[in-house]
Parts: C-alpha cells; structure tokens; sequence
C-alpha cells in the first residue's frame, strides 16, 4: 500500500465501495425476487411471477459484473490483507446470491404451473412460516455485510434449523396428502420443490452470513471449523 | 512479475502447481464419493453409504485448504492476468467440487433410508444411465482443468440437456408409481430427491467446464455471455 500514490490510493478506495455496495444493489435485487415469486405463489399473480422469471438474467449479469470488478482490482493492486478478505468474501457471497436467484426463478416457475393447471386439487400447505424466517435470514445476512459487523451466527444457525425442521414438516405433510388423494401428487410435488427451495434461500443466507465472519474477524467459519484448526494438511 | 527474484519466482510456480494438483486431488475424492454413494444405491452396500457420507468432512477440509493457500497467493504476490484467472478457477471450481461433495453425501443418506428401511415398495427406477452422464461429465471437466484445455462445451451442454430430460422422464415415472400405489409414495421421494442430486452433478460440473474455458481462452461463458457482451453495465 505505501507504494501507492494518493490518486491510485483514492481510485482504490472508489473500486472497494464500487464491489461492496455491487454486493448490496445484487441482494437487494435478490430479496425483491424471493419476495416476488413467494407472493405471485400466494395471489396467484402470474404476470408478477413472469417479471421473477425474466428477473433472473439480471441477477446473473450482476454476478458477472462484480467478479469482473474483483478481477480487476485485484490484478490492478496488490492488497492488504484486509482488502484482500473483502474481495474474496464479496465473489463468494455474490456466488451464493446468484444461487439464490435462481431459487427464486425455479419457486416462481413451480408457482406458475401450480396457478395455471386446471387442477383444484391444491392442497393447503402453509410455506409462510418458513419462507419468512428465510427471508429474514438473507436480509439479515445483507445487513450485517452492509454493516461489515458479524452478527451472533448461533442465532442464524438457529434460524437455519429452524427452516430445515420446517421443510421436513411440509414434506410429512405432503406425504400424508399424496396417500390420501393420489390426485393431488402432482401440486404435491410442485410444493415440494417450492419448500426445498425456500430451505436452499437459508442454506445460501448463513453462507453470507459465515463469509461476513471471515472478513470481520479473518476467520473460516465454514464447517464449524477455524482456519487454525485446519491448518494441518492431509 | 518483473520484479520476482529467482527464488520468489520458483517459490510462486510451486505455490501455483499445489494449487492445481490441490483441485485434482479433491476432484478425485469427490469422483470417489459419487461413485461410491451411486453404487451403495446399486448394492445396498449400508458400510459404503456411511463411509461416503463420514467422508464428506475431509471434502470440505480440502476446500478450506485450497481457499486458503489460494488467499495466501494472492496476498504475496503480484499476479499477471494468466495466473489471476488460475487462481479465481480455482477458488471457483473447489465451491462447485464442495456442493458435488454435499450431492453424494445426500445421495448416500437417501439410499441409506431406502435400504434400511423395511417397506418393499421400492419401486423399480434405473437411475443408471443419467449417473453415467452426470459422473462422465464431471470426470470430462476435470480432465480439461487438468490438461488447461477447454473442450467443446456445446458437448457438455448437450450432456446436461441429457441429464436434465432424464430427471424428468425419472419424475413422470415417479409419479406414475405414486399413483397407482400409494405405498410406494415414500421410496419415491428418496429416488426423486437422488434424481434430482444426479442432475445437480451435472450443472456442478458444467460449471467448472465453463471455468475452464474462461481460465483458456480469459472469457466468461457462463450464462452463453461472453465477457465482452456485458461490459455495459445495468
């Protein structure tokens, strides 16, 4: 860093803000179609649900656009540690939202075959719960980037049970509806596949949450492990 | 680059070959792991699925080890282009390899409950051909990260296109059993949720392929973009 003159060392400064608030305009995008597609499956609204789909090449050429940010800055300077953290935790976070989008894409696309199908024989599962802690979970994860503060991870990992435990539950349910009335295995399913997906949104929301610790504290948190405790190679 | 002495030079290439060889190495043990989960399904074999699915820890420590001596490279050094976008597959193509990881050991925990459990409705699927797509592909991917040569990937997307009509033809016959014996409906699920972490190898890999491509020839193929048609931002 000492090499660097005061104008490289300003222009620097302009590229980290640029990736950090990439990361929060992405996430902001990505909140926006979960809620999007969670709400067209509740109203039934299928040019809402059509917007999610559609949505979805603008979360990707988001992802690309970052990473090309990284790419940069990272060929450009050579970072300090703390810089280089940011980096890194800003591709694999843009990775995981990326991810999430496509969740969002695939809850709206069953929403619409389970909204257009002439069958009546939907059967009445309540994914709200879970879909709001998820939510929770992802704008949670956010705010603590925005914050650069790494919130308690017990409580996210709390939450992230706590959506697992959910999807189980709607599975048994949906069990028990398939058995009763084989007529409705095909809504079941495409429940299914919703309730997973809202799960996947959790999964992908304590991931961020994780690489915040690592830029906050310069720790893998990821697998219950530190950095230390895995330093011993194989 | 300039700079490099002779010995921070030679230092930098053998940091960059454990990099490389770090990738093929944990690509083997998740080739392994696939295998293994996809013939413990065939046999029955309860000792294989739990070796799989105890193996996964080691899967994950050796992406946290590669992220890391990947962060030490770029902490230390100056990097040329080439070797930046080394270090980025890398660091990309270990997540895609961890998340294959986590599809064999849910495929190994599924055929666990399917083998252990007493009901004798498991429903007569072959899963075979599309696993052998999905494991070709995977292998395929690695090959070309290994040899830095990036193969065809309209081959590779016609193989996933495969992978993906397969998963669906495997759900209509699902519920085709589902519907004409309700007892089997649970077997099924674990069958559909196998079908669907087979098809899931199969993007994971068609990920790294396009990593490849982008580590060859320096240009972003994912999402059928090249680089070059993205660059004006939203």
């Amino acid at each position: 860093m000492a090499k660097m003159t005061e104008h490289t060392f300003k222009q620097f400064n302009i590229e980290l803000d640029e990736i950090r608030s990439g990361v929060l305009r992405m996430g902001g995008l990505v909140e926006a179609q979960v809620t999007n597609a969670l709400a067209g499956l509740r109203t039934g609204d299928l040019a809402l649900l059509d917007e999610v789909i559609a949505g979805d090449k603008r979360v990707n050429l988001m992802q690309l656009e970052i990473d090309d940010e990284c790419n940069h800055i990272v060929a450009k300077h050579q970072l300090a540690a703390v810089d280089l953290r940011l980096v890194m935790t800003v591709i694999k976070s843009v990775s995981d939202l990326e991810r999430i989008g496509d969740e969002a894409k695939k809850i709206a696309k069953a929403a619409r075959r389970l909204h257009s199908s002439e069958t009546s024989f939907a059967p009445q599962i309540d994914l709200g719960a879970s879909a709001q802690i998820a939510t929770g979970m992802l704008h949670a994860a956010l705010d603590s980037f925005a914050r650069a503060e790494s919130d308690d991870t017990a409580s996210i990992k709390r939450q992230d049970a706590e959506v697992d435990n959910s999807f189980k539950a709607t599975m048994r349910q949906l069990i028990t509806y398939m058995m009763e009335d084989p007529r409705t295995i095909t809504s079941c399913l495409e429940l299914l596949f919703i309730a997973k997906a809202i799960e996947r949104v959790g999964d992908h929301a304590m991931n961020i949450a994780e690489y915040v610790v690592f830029l906050v504290q310069g720790e893998d948190v990821r697998y219950g492990k530190s950095q230390a405790s895995v330093a011993g190679k194989d």
